[in-house]
């Protein structure tokens, strides 16, 4: 028995549902009431001491972190595989979800603002403040206090724009040449932490660059993964209109 | 054939050091210099894009992540094993060593001021700016950021003091009740991804926390870990008078 409690428009909820629909497992869907602060409840901190979504449960065991959980997915449903058959790969592998989990604070800037800003804003000092204290990144404290405080400039936007694409996309078109996927010759779950990133850049924050003539290949990669029927079916929905 | 690039002072090296000590596994040791810049050369960066340390380099391939490289190492050498056999165990292992690495920023505020200081001090403003350029995370940009012109407050490091307690020692008491272990009933790379911090806490940072009034639990794990032959091997030597 699997539950998943996400949130529609969370890249880490995006990258964990779209490897549950690879693996073709069913799961009782909970869609975490943000804006009601369910994350940062008793209940909630139980499952998920960090106060973060995605946390899946499986057999009543809690698990929290994207990246963890799909690899844990794999492990205990091995078929298909989702990672590389050789040790170096897996690294490899690895290494890329960390990667892309290291520039989610630039994804942050653009993402934030459309929703959780509205939520953030109407904190007490003494309210935030507490949250502050349980949030053991600083870039992430920072991100807190900027959207319930201090707005990010169009500047800062601009800068978080140019990593996304000389530390992402960049670096994903070199990574792509020899097979097309990001780590040896198949798609693992390394491609699938990619996804919520590319979407986002593609629907809102550089779609110029993701096309033919700025990044080829990961433009051909991005529509083989939207091709994928578990895509479509781990809903990938228009950021801006998505409610949570 | 394993060649380790390293820095005697890092956490990440250190955590490598102890792992490779812990299956007996023999490597050519280079140890990086960082105050000539050696791992900001082109020749580094072909082994590391990141340009940080260390590097594994195994029958020519190389590695970077210390996280990763101990999971590698465990998958490569699997005996004497450093991973749990569980699924759910080894992504708990993951997650320890996640939390831990996100904490990093708190104990860079420490380190960085003994030798990394007076390296980035000397850089103009357009050797900083081309630094800067090529970290993906917004908090490691902030370190080098202060290191180089505007030093950490008292009260900044009170606050990271702060957060390396309760973010890192309560929660290792908390986990340490059932077995004496971080994760499941023994030894593994999650005790050792923990090692450098509490070396470090121990040693200058908050040495009343690391008590067997303040964290029993903590303290006695401690003196397990440095009872090891594998730690004496791994070079933790006291961080101030160590040179790179």
């Amino acid at each position: 028995m699997i539950v998943l409690h996400h949130g529609l428009r969370s890249s880490a909820s995006r990258r964990v549902r779209l490897c549950l629909e690879e693996k073709g497992l069913s799961y009782e869907s909970h869609v975490v009431d943000m804006a009601n602060q369910e994350h940062h409840s008793a209940e909630y901190l139980k499952i998920n001491p960090l106060g973060v979504i995605p946390t899946l449960i499986h057999d009543g065991q809690p698990l929290h972190e994207s990246g963890t959980i799909c690899e844990y997915l794999d492990e205990t449903y091995p078929d298909p595989p989702l990672r590389p058959n050789s040790p170096y790969e897996r690294a490899l592998m690895r290494n890329w979800i960390r990667h892309i989990d290291g520039l989610i604070g630039n994804l942050i800037i653009f993402n934030w603002r459309h929703h959780l800003q509205k939520t953030a804003e109407k904190w007490t000092d003494e309210e935030l403040a507490e949250k502050l204290k349980s949030i053991p990144s600083k870039e992430r404290q920072e991100a807190w206090l900027r959207v319930a405080r201090k707005p990010y400039t169009e500047e800062e936007r601009g800068a978080a724009r140019d990593k996304l694409t000389t530390l992402l996309l960049d670096r994903m078109e070199e990574a792509l040449k020899p097979s097309g996927w990001l780590v040896g010759r198949a798609y693992s779950i390394a491609d699938i932490a990619a996804t919520p990133f590319v979407k986002r850049i593609d629907e809102e924050i550089a779609p110029d660059e993701v096309t033919a003539e700025k990044h080829p290949r990961v433009t051909e990669w991005w529509a083989k993964m939207q091709a994928r029927p578990a895509f479509s079916r781990a809903k990938f929905d228009p950021f801006i209109t998505t409610l949570f």
